[in-house]
């Protein structure tokens, strides 16, 4: 693997899937990583992300340096010929290719203002980072995708599928913020790879970008895309269409057990942070039916098999 | 031991503080944190509890992973049953039981607000850790004891220590800021259990919570208190009657030369940051009586052998 | 090696340019550091040097810890005999001792404030740290001096050089914020000391101090001293005669390649962040002239031969 910034940088889904969940049992003492460094830049806030790609380098004996970019360094200029006369300090041409020095693998989360698609859809920090770094670039989720919750989610239907041609829902939910489409964007990409039956349900005005949602099934009646699903994946994003915004939507989203009885008893995936009561009700987080945790421990080895591959390169 | 919360989780007060003295003097090759990750959380500042405890975990062979929550992470929400559709993006459910699969030990730093002394007393922070994360927690200093630092003072007493059963007063001294009660009640719970003489000083409206002082004798009598005194522990702490109020206090409570003459040449102990000048005068803490900085090194070996009781549980 | 706060702590710079680039090319198996700990203060922001010496420390076997110090703990007090009621809430004095017991060494970044000449002289953070810590300080970069910056330097002239005799030139850069003087003095101390033909280059009234510049020759005309130049140093620093201000200059100090062109085909290095188009211009910074890279990957080195030199005293 030669980076890992969306999910098309997976050639073998099957196989990375079944990597990881080997080293999920069982963590192997040879260490790819020893005297190999990890930098890991912040451009926005993490708990999950931080911790578990920090745990799986250690994991592979790598050394893990991790910057808050805009708070502890030096505010960036991306801009191509820019006169840096203004707030920014350090174009990102020089910062990839010094970071590259010091780092063998560079990992980047960098969220979407939401205001600007044309923008936001150039991925440009992550792309800078990749046009100017020199070492394999690790998308810790950017302004479009976040390619290593959805191996993890992957990971985890995997593991916790018990027929033989799941029925995935990817469902919208409330949110009183407005939250970027890339959790979503590679969930649907991840799925569309898997042997599963996939369907998305959102409002009218939610709809995913064509190009991502390609030809799977939208259906905006959320209690019929609910039938027989053996998984529910609950996440907001704002609109794509009116780029950004929280539109008013009639019905309330809200996943709780009551919508959950049309379902075959699915099993109920969030990427977390969820906000209780808003997004998926306590009745639903606290069952039977809720994996959110199961599939968070995910995110190490899902980091631990993507770094592998990078290291074994 | 199972966890490290209160001074109450010590079962062999003797013989731990034994066992950190010799840690402090000979620190096995052996280690047996090798493997284990210490996630250190803090929702306030530090310095030496951060370092210390840093350091002791990486003594012991730990990996250490270090968040300032709110800072870095996302805001907590901690009631039961909340409708998280305002500034609190997870649930403590979520945090603690996903950290408990990247996290060996979780170590919390939660101070009080020191408006509300129900909710402090009810460590709703650190409970709420222990109640949903499934793996051993830590306390960094909570609203209301801060025992690491407790057993660091026992460690230090102990070492210092030259007659058969010292005279240990603590003095409760001025500051401008409305400080816990935390180092008072842990370091008053851990001399309750040392064969000790001990009094605790402090002007009227100060007196500790009657749970915690119990039968120790209260001197208001700063004067009369320190007569014979082998150690005089100086801290502040805010009003516990008048809840988290800074009062008038008549006489200058600052512990200096003058007043450690009818000291016996007493050791003066602080668990530091401590404000110069206000709390404890230059020519205490410029002299040989101040034994603080000895005892904040002990802060190392305390963490130390309470995370390696931990491990070994 | 005791310590290193400033160039002049090197006593044989020939030989430790030479250890350092042999460690750039062979890093050795056996660990100088290991048990070890640097710990890391920061006082500003900082990317490369943080960066760059984490690495080199953990090249040697070192534990690191790093704080953002006013951020992530106490405010310092530095004022001897102060009575501290006020914002500082731990004394220097403590925090020294303290951090002296954690740590085997530690690194200080403390900018200047540049209001105050004498008091950015006096270099009140670094010597505090030296005066009261019991172990070796390195300097990350105080109000007057960045000698691991300048050592980097030294070593990367050495490796580019291509004739006998160089002709260095440092030249003063435009800048919209008032800088230190910190990286220029350094530069000059360390050039002083190597067997180069050495010009510093600056509008009137940019004179560096004349305890640094000594008999180093101060051409105002920036072309005359571009004149067959084989490296051009490029660095805006503030006034040191108008102390710490940003003078009216009237021509455009930028280096770009219609300067270059008076030059011996000059190697163009600045100690980064650069800020393009105003300090240094795209179509050199993009050419084969800019060595800035390399010049920061040297930042590691230069660390490595420090941090090991002192573990060995």
């Amino acid at each position: 693997m030669k980076k890992y910034t969306s999910i098309s940088d997976i050639d073998d889904l099957e196989s990375i899937i079944r990597e990881a969940r080997g080293l999920k049992s069982h963590n192997p003492e040879y260490k790819v990583g020893t005297g190999k460094t990890l930098g890991m830049l912040f451009f926005n806030n993490s708990l999950r992300t931080r911790l578990s790609t920090e745990k799986a380098a250690k994991l592979l004996g790598m050394d893990v340096m991790i910057m808050n970019v805009d708070k502890d360094g030096w505010a960036l200029e991306f801009e191509d010929g820019a006169v840096m006369n203004s707030d920014k300090a350090e174009h990102i041409k020089e910062a990839a290719a010094v970071l590259s020095q010091y780092c063998d693998i560079i990992a980047v989360r960098a969220f979407p203002g939401l205001k600007d698609k044309e923008k936001d859809e150039s991925e440009h920090i992550l792309n800078s980072f990749q046009k100017y770094a020199s070492v394999p670039i690790v998308n810790l989720e950017s302004a479009t995708g976040h390619p290593l919750q959805a191996l993890t989610d992957a990971i985890t239907i995997q593991e916790f599928n018990q027929v033989e041609r799941p029925k995935v829902v990817l469902s919208w939910a409330p949110h009183p913020k407005a939250l970027p489409q890339s959790v979503a964007n590679s969930f649907v990409e991840v799925m569309q790879r898997l042997d599963v039956d996939f369907v998305i349900t959102n409002p009218e005005g939610y709809d995913l970008a064509s190009h991502i949602k390609k030809d799977t099934r939208v259906e905006h009646d959320q209690e019929k895309a609910f039938e027989d699903a053996d998984f529910v994946y609950v996440k907001n994003w704002s609109s794509y269409e009116s780029y950004g915004e929280v539109l008013n939507v009639e019905k309330n989203w809200i996943v709780d057990q009551a919508k959950l009885k049309a379902t075959n008893n699915a099993k109920v995936m969030h990427c977390l942070p969820v906000r209780r009561n808003v997004v998926i009700a306590d009745d639903v987080l606290d069952s039977d039916n809720a994996i959110v945790i199961a599939q968070a421990n995910n995110r190490t080895y899902a980091a631990q098999v993507v770094l592998k591959r990078i290291l074994e390169c």
